[in-house]
Parts: structure tokens; C-alpha cells; sequence
């Protein structure tokens, strides 16, 4: 692993490593942010992944997450959305291949090869973070921002007792239904739409819901409604009385000043889970 | 003037507007934030000025400044650095032409039809914003970072009265004396260094000062300490017993992660001066 960048940041560190990756079978660059209080010993980790067409780099520097990281006392991490590079297989279209991985490992071709990011984010990634950096492997949130919201929500039902608790902000919440989802996970799983609902956010919530907190914002002005579908979300926490809260936050869009607007809200939402 | 972008972001109304100029004889793109209050009236208005390279976007989009002035109901705005487009003079150099205004009104070729930032920033914008949007003109404050710095700190001891605070991030405090100045002065202003010192903030500070509170941060781990310096300034700010507070900051660099960790300190420093 090599250190690309460190930054002193609200009293911690705002580091960008990157890493030989055997689960994307390429290099591959996280951002991570750890608190002062890092330097005395390891502090929760809250992973935050992000949306389509985005690098590590977004979320890092538009969603002043680290402020508020600070003064809850934990890390963040911002993991890449996909594998990059000569070699790896991409798309004109700006929701397939590199930026828009979509948090699955991909069976079909031109893909399987290095679109593994379900491996790289649910097992490589964790591994080398909890090795490498002062970091409480019991004491994890996850949350993110659209398609990474998607994988904050999947990845979060789909790991019973890793995630005290789990939030994403405008997530694609079924995807096996609407154009952000049909379209991907036929290219990266098949025809075959049985192989699609471990990978949908609505459906896991009928079948198995999560074990823990959970928040949602939803801006009612963003411009992706259709593409994200909260309504079904929504209709499968009530069935199932998952504990929860789903915010239709009035006149907000899908831009990142959606997200940092109400990062404060969410970083103190698993701060409480992560420390209560 | 055109609407570019609006984006609702803490309450407010992040906007992005474009509009023919005169003083640059060309379109200028500025970003200005207005909190929820402004719909009930004018609000006070602290102008952020942007560094080499920057454009209106970078400090709107990592500085989180929103979430401090819509806490102390503030309207941000973001200028450009200089003009652009086609028919506007350039360098190779990142810090000189486009994106590296400096401020000044140029008098020298090829720069003088286009290079008139100062104009632009004290004069033209000002009279737009107060006619467009509901900002109250008794109560300005002004920052900005680097290069932006150096032009808040000129600006506010050039214009007594105008404006009720001023801070700076990193600023450019000498440039008469350094490379980051010199070859810009030359360039834009001419040979003749009688020309360039209304433009030196060391050099104002030791004829004129700032009636009013000042406030500067400077990270001791910047890269570009020897083109900043600060100890210029800190000489001439005692020296003349100038009410004010330089913060030498300990291991922070020159980065957005500096400028958005002490963002809220320098909202809450003017909000303090505007409605005290």
C-alpha cells in the first residue's frame, strides 16, 4: 500500500492510499479519514460509498464529512466505485462499467474479470483497513449516496451483525425495477433476474430487513426520482415494520448539496449507534 | 444575468449565475449562497475571494462555508479569479492569466482589455448583487484564500468603511517581495514598482491598517510558505498595533481540508462583526 496524499483535516488526518487489489485484480484508491483521537487508539469506522460516475474523491471533498467525523471521534473511509485502469473494461455510457460499479462482482464478459467490488468492499477492503489502520473492526456504520447507497443499504442487510447501523442519502432502492439497475445488472449478472436479488434494496427489505437503526434522506425535488424509486423502499419498511426513518427532505436535489447538508445528521446518527 | 444552477443547500439557495460584464468585457460566472432568512429580507454578505487555478466552483463546492452561514443567516458569494473565454489573454504558467487575476486592474499588453479584477470585484459586482438579490450593503465582510487572501486583505484596507471585518486563509501577504507577485505585478501592472504597492497588503498594513477586527490563519506545513509570507505581514500588523489575530496553525498545509476546517471559525468571525 502507498500513501498518494495526507492532509491535516478538522485536527486528524485525510489520507489517499492506494493498493494492489486481488479482488478487482488492479490498483485500487480508497480516501480515509481518521480523528485525532486515531493517534491514542483505534475509533468506529463509518464507510461511505458513492454514487455513479464518482472516484474516491467526491464524497471526500464535497460532503465536509470529516467535520463532523471529528467531533463524533470516528473514521471515515471512501472507497472507489469501481476497478480503473488499461485493461479493465468499460462504457461510453456514464452508469456502466468504470465509475458505476455497482457494489456487485460481475459473472458476465466482458466484466467478470475486475468488476468485484462486492468482494473488494465486503471483504479486501476491510481486511487491509483493519490491519493496516487504528480502526474498531466491531464497531462499523455504513452509509452513501445514490448507487453508493444502493451498496450501503445491500451490503448492510446482507452482513447480519457487521453494521450497528446503516443511512444513505437518495439511494436507488430497487433496482431490478427502474433504469438504474435493469440495464447494469443484466450487463454484470446476466439475463438470469434471479442472480439480481441479492442485489436489491427492496427486496432484501421483504425478506430479511436490517438489524439495527436506519435513515434515509430523500430529496423531493431530485431530478433522479424515477431511477431511484424510494416509494418501493418505503412500502417494504412499513410492511415489514423495520425500525426506521425515511426523510422526504422538501426542495432538495441530487447534488452533493443535498448530501452535505445533511451529512451532520448522519454522521451523528451512527455516532450515537456506534457509541451508544 | 442568467441563472446557471440553483441548488438548495442548508435551508438556502445555492445559485450560480452568469452575467455580461463591462469591467471584464466579457461573461463573468459568480456563485452566491443566500440562507433561508433572505426570503424575509436582505441578509448580511460575505464575499469569498478564490486562489490560483480556482474558478467561482472550488470554494462552493469544498469549503462547506453553507453550513456556517446559513447557521448565522449570511449570503456567501464566490467570484470568479479572472475573465475567460476566447479572446482572453493567457499563459502557460498556472499562475499567471486566466484563473490568476491577482485582483489588479491591468494597464499592460496583452492583458489590459480583459485583466480588470479589481474593477470587477469592488465596483461592477457589487452594484449587481445589491440590485439583484436581497443582500443589505451596510453589511459586508470579506475572505478569501491564497491568492484570494491577498485580494481581501488589499481590498478591505483600500475601501475604509465598506466592510465591517475581514480574514484570510493562507494570503498572499508581501507579493511585491515574492514569486508569487512579482512576475504577476510585472506583468499586469508594468516595471514601474511604485504601481504595484497598493497592492501589497504588508505594504498597506504599514501606511493604512484595517479599522475593524481582522482574523488569519496560516497553516505551518503549506508548501508555499516562502510565497506567502506571513512574517511580512505579522511584522507590520504589530508594528502598527492593528487589532487582529494570526493563528499559525500546526501541521496544516494549503489545501480545501485547511480552508473547511477553519471555515467555521471565519463565518462566526464575521457573522460576529455584521450583527454585533
Amino acid at each position: 500500500m502507498k500513501t498518494v496524499s495526507e492532509n491535516r483535516a478538522f485536527g486528524g488526518v485525510q489520507g489517499v492510499y492506494a493498493h494492489a487489489s486481488a479482488a478487482t485484480g488492479g490498483e485500487m484508491t480508497f480516501g480515509l479519514f481518521l480523528p485525532e483521537g486515531a493517534e491514542d487508539g483505534p475509533v468506529p469506522l463509518v464507510w461511505f460509498l458513492s454514487g455513479l460516475t464518482c472516484t474516491h474523491e467526491n464524497a471526500m471533498v464535497k460532503s465536509n464529512a470529516q467535520r463532523w467525523a471529528a467531533e463524533a471521534g470516528v473514521g471515515v473511509v471512501f472507497p472507489d466505485t469501481s476497478p480503473r485502469g488499461q485493461g479493465v473494461a468499460d462504457d461510453a455510457a456514464y452508469d456502466l462499467g468504470q465509475g458505476a460499479g455497482f457494489y456487485v462482482n460481475a459473472t458476465q464478459a466482458p466484466w467478470a474479470p475486475h468488476f468485484r467490488m462486492w468482494d473488494y468492499v465486503t471483504e479486501e477492503l476491510p481486511r487491509l483497513l483493519f490491519s493496516a489502520f487504528p480502526l474498531a473492526e466491531e464497531a462499523q456504520a455504513i452509509t452513501g449516496h445514490s448507487m453508493g447507497g444502493h451498496g450501503a443499504l445491500t451490503i448492510a442487510m446482507s452482513f447480519p451483525g457487521r453494521f450497528k447501523s446503516v443511512s444513505a442519502f437518495a439511494p436507488i432502492c430497487h433496482p431490478t425495477a427502474g433504469d438504474w439497475g435493469r440495464k447494469q445488472f443484466a450487463a454484470y449478472l446476466g439475463r438470469d433476474e434471479s442472480a439480481w436479488a441479492a442485489h436489491d434494496s427492496t427486496l432484501l427489505m421483504r425478506k430479511r430487513g436490517f438489524d439495527g437503526p436506519m435513515l434515509i434522506d430523500q430529496g423531493t425535488s431530485d431530478q433522479f426520482l424515477d431511477h431511484l424509486k424510494p416509494e418501493a423502499l418505503a412500502e417494504a419498511m412499513a410492511a415489514r415494520r423495520q425500525g426506521g426513518t425515511l426523510r422526504m427532505q422538501k426542495g432538495y436535489d441530487h447534488s452533493y448539496f443535498f448530501v452535505s447538508t445533511f451529512m451532520e445528521d448522519h454522521i451523528g446518527f451512527h455516532a450515537k449507534a456506534l457509541y451508544g
